[in-house]
């Protein structure tokens, strides 16, 4: 009755399980990679998603149904124990990052882990020696600062590695966003030094140290910083915070003390020579997402802003400076990184597909039996660069050495 | 063994089969859109990708398993047929986009074909009559304008229906790309009048017009035009223009003549009373994909670059000048159209969400019982228009009225 | 007492003495020109500010003092006879132009006119014949388009003449202003055609004629036009439109009818062969003093907009698309044109040093007895275009080829 | 025979006479100021340029007759005592300001001093005091951060004044470079201590730090910095640097040491509470003058970039988000900073305009017997925080307190 050829395999490759821990934002954004990669790229291996893993036992079991998971599990050991996952994907707070992390992994897991590696240093070097330990057994480990695969971004990652800015001089980050010049924006679990570790520093700076180091290829050898929180404190998340006649002696249950930073400078040297500054803030009104990178060589300049995040501006120092200036490359080309596979030139890509790329980038790794890139120990290096800031901090700002792997 | 709590179903809302005609970049485009929908948003029907159609077997089951759907077909006749197929969804160039609409209306089927609607007036006016017919019989059809779906557009439409610009003045748009400017790109079908119908103009012309008419909300009535085809004479595809050794004789048949314009040019009015002017080129150097679109009315303008398409620019005529001026509006916030169910402020969409925005409408719609937009009978009148730029074109520009509904 | 090593003269170059008639806007901006030109070029002449001329005897001799003339006159025929003057500067509103120019040619003088050259074609003729006949006595004559001598117009201008951006297919020129949104702005002489000739047209519209023709080096063979004007009755004035209790009868001398257009549209053909499109408008809310002009050739594209008058973006089709974009080239080096005597690198220029730049050209050519461009013929060929433009926005848009020299 | 109605003053305002010391850059910029400043605007005092100073006998004459300059000394002293002098305005490197104010001002003139104030706290102390003495008998000192008298930057700091952007948490201002990219330019005088004090510090950090007190209303009170000069060996001015033959024992006297930094990177802490953060530098490649401010409020933000300099970018927090976003003011209104006397909107300014509205604040303040801004005690300030940044430097980035007036 109908030509319908056969019913195809949803793809040729061969499966990996993949099981995921967290499944609220980063949890829905790694979904949609999950789901999307092997559609979009021709892969050696095709994530197959098995398990979500969440505490809540309905909201996890609605989660997987939205986002496409075919099991719901509650227990992240149950996760990690399953024969259909090989991949454990860790998409919750940093607090627990740690311990699923090394779990997974001495279990015989591969382990994708959500960035910042963890919210202490101690943390992260267990987590890089057990993922050094798991490597030579075969498994791999990479934590995911998406920003890397924002094609704009790898093609400024490559233009670095072919000397087209030559030496570097200066690296730029400022990382801004305004969601807390609110003050009445509540007391939500990143906004507490025990679940969070710290604040604008290890969500924001994070990125910033990674790209910083990713970009130069270098490591930052030491950094002078200043942090700052500026509303001390705010409503608890679901109190009714603007209720009235509580009473003076119900007042102080209705809010919390702030324990991470709001914002935070710094300064540092790369091991290359290059000066580096950064600056990142949850209080830059009217900065939603401004991710911004410039990187001034001897050759040339390179700048970016996320807000335009399918744009790249390169300065080309050698060219007639008659006819020079900063280029807007459109990065939607077929031969800038991961556009091969994509729309045509000048359609835009938006935030998720990091995540696509990151899934990709990660899958052929671990078909190739390569070191995925960031590994953990780059987690760790940065873990150890954020840990700098905070000492110099607290230390009247001196310039504080960051001990390098 | 596992605290798996059940295997939940994919979605919890019931199925709409959707069946595809083509496969090639708007196929793909659109089996990413019913792919994700319901991930991302919580709808009334849940697209089920019942089955792709081509005429190439092994390619279209190739591209079945690639793109998620669940059968190929090589017949699209028979794909209609299919009762697993309640919505047909129309992917192929423009010469069949007619008898297969109104097949699959007549056969009792929904309706969601590419723009643009079709290649002539008479096809246009058959597929809208073939929808007149059917939507009383429950049946709906739309036509894929999907940068309607942007949401800075949407949000430039949902501001000017508040009156925000007040009565508008101008409507500026130009669509402009750079891939015929080298003189060695091939002979496509994109380039051939009798299977495209006409070239920059019913390809990105067709997004100009009907932009222009919905974000105005108004139809125009006449038009002006000029048209141009710069290249000539194009190398055949697959041909090796290059190769030598072919003889004299067999030279002419190494090229073809390109028979649609390479750009036009065309002012009109709108039945409101506003001048609009009208640009679309694939000879425009560095201009990817360029659709820019201005709107100055008497208490404000408007105006968006598809190159930066999270972006909408307001200027509000009623403020105090002294702190007047465009503002970038980032329309990536959840009271933005289309944002409440994807990422936080600042983390911006791609080209292809627009078509995720189109299914999400389209099912609505169709769950609803109500009228999607654009209607086929908006598609009409885009070909209208389309039809009478043409004739202008020919007949020395002279000013010529577009028939209206 | 003191080293005071000699008075020196104001400038050791002979003076050309100066007569202007007219010191409204444009008076105050060549006044500006003609005081700055010999402190910061080396020049072959220096202009002498000798005097300036209008009706209102006070008025003129205020602002004689205020911008600088050594004299004042109330009767331009006085003006022209005055030995001290060698040149006239004619920044009368247009429909003096023809007379004063024709009489100062006449009388041997050199001219310098503001533009547009005349309000009829007719004038213009008259105007450009005298030149003609002035040039064999050896009198110069020169049309003040002054955004030729933006350096940024300027720089686009000679990459244009070395072939940088290959054959042109397409000029593109906005003009847009917003001063008329305001349906209370009064009657000005701007509004009235037996003043002003036409409205954003002949203001406007010249503007971007001329630089089409210029930039491309080829003048316009034919237009489609349309034009409009949108507030058709305006206060007179100087009235009291607000005022009440003016009783019925009076109402209708308290407005007046507008009797030029608000905006004109046209398109047209190079005789080169490039497509050229054109939108000038005093309605386009927001828009300021938006001159945007661009360019796309077959080896690349240059893009400029008046209200970042420093800047240049240049895209070169020839470079590898994995580097290309626009790119902005800041038109402050020293080898940018009118730059090599002005700030370092990086510090702009404004609006009313491109009067300096115009003052600079005209008494080079004067003393080089070479012919000062644009050319009173240049500015009947713009007068030319402005007036097939309002005869096929007469004729129904038809396309209506303009007379070429 | 002629109607010449009398030969008008210059200016009808009383003269003051002004002497120069220096007609190199900064005294080029402040003639044009001085030549126009009665020309534009409406002022109680008119200034007559009375003698320029230079060692140079030749030279400082010909600058003289080319910069408009009635007279010229070569011995600054000797200028000072001129009867027909009243405000000296000092426009020489660093080392030689604290001689030449001190002397000015106890001759009983009033002085303009360019910026940085001095070379040291020291002198400028000595400065400082000077000032206040003056002040008893009436004489006015000002010293020249031109870029206060920016449109866009007396705006936003009225902005600021008007509480338009709240409490302000974050001043970011960079002022970026690229004239030493080029290991071959040569050591001219800005590169050694000895003549300026510092590199990039001085002079593009010493406008950074004025603005951020300016704009902000506060003082910093403490610092923490980096330095670093990436090139230290540079060829020696009017040296064949590239000539060959030149033997091996003669090599070391064709090149010599930079003495001062080529970048620096500093941040701080406003008596506001505000974080500051600066960076400057003379070797980021394609950044010509690339002066950016950027300040973040409680209620809104405000960005300025000098090479957009006609330009204001306002965020307004408390708007609605979902049309919200930073709008970019054309900063050409008449009711803007400085604009009621010059063009009409849209007509942008450059860099020398500062200058004009310099003169301009300078001679009212004369007039009226007001304290001029930025005054010597600011300038003092300015030089204290540039002593703290150097001092921090050496000092392992340790915070280093800044003295309080």
């Amino acid at each position: 009755m109908s030509n319908d050829t056969t019913t195809p395999a949803p793809a040729t490759a061969p499966p990996l399980g993949v099981g995921m821990v967290g499944y609220a934002f980063m949890g829905q954004a790694h979904s949609q990679g999950w789901r999307t990669v092997s559609r979009v790229f021709d892969l050696p291996l095709s994530p197959a998603m098995a398990a979500v893993c969440g505490r809540d036992p309905d909201a996890v079991r609605a989660a997987a149904g939205k986002l496409g998971w075919a099991a719901a599990e509650t227990d992240w050991r149950e996760l990690i124990a399953r024969d259909d996952v090989q991949l454990v994907d860790i998409c919750t707070p940093g607090d627990s990052h740690a311990e699923i992390a090394v779990a997974a992994l001495e279990a015989g897991k591969h382990v994708l882990c959500e960035k910042p590696l963890a919210n202490s240093v101690a943390e992260a070097e267990a987590m890089a020696e057990a993922a050094r330990a798991a490597r030579e057994r075969g498994q791999l480990a990479m934590v995911g600062f998406n920003y890397r695969r924002t094609p704009a971004l790898a093609l400024a990652r490559r233009m670095v590695a072919q000397g087209r800015i030559g030496t570097l001089r200066h690296v730029r980050i400022s990382y801004l966003q305004d969601w807390l010049v609110d003050p009445d924006f509540p007391l939500a679990w990143r906004l507490r030094r025990e679940l969070a570790g710290s604040g604008a520093l290890g969500d924001l700076g994070a990125h910033a140290v990674d790209l910083a180091q990713h970009l130069a290829d270098a490591p930052l050898t030491g950094v002078s910083a200043q942090t700052e929180t500026f509303v001390r404190e705010r409503p608890l998340p679901g109190g009714s915070g603007a209720s009235g006649g509580s009473g003076g002696s119900g007042a102080d249950i209705r809010t919390g003390a702030v324990t991470v930073d709001d914002a935070a400078l710094f300064t540092g040297r790369l091991a290359s020579g290059a000066l580096a500054s950064f600056e990142v803030s949850r209080v830059a009104a009217g900065r939603k997402n401004a991710l911004r990178v410039e990187l001034n060589g001897t050759l040339g300049s390179l700048a970016f802003d996320l807000e335009r995040l399918n744009e790249l501006e390169y300065h080309d120092q050698t060219a007639d400076a008659a006819e020079s200036g900063f280029r807007r490359i459109l990065v939607t080309e077929h031969d800038h990184p991961y556009l091969e596979a994509w729309w045509p030139p000048g359609h835009g890509l938006g935030y998720e597909h990091t995540f696509v790329h990151q899934a990709r980038d990660l899958l052929r790794a671990i078909a190739a039996g390569t070191d995925p890139e960031p590994s953990f120990a780059d987690g760790l290096q940065v873990q150890r660069v954020l840990a700098a800031v905070e000492d110099s901090a607290a230390k009247n700002s001196v310039y504080t050495p960051v001990p390098l792997p």
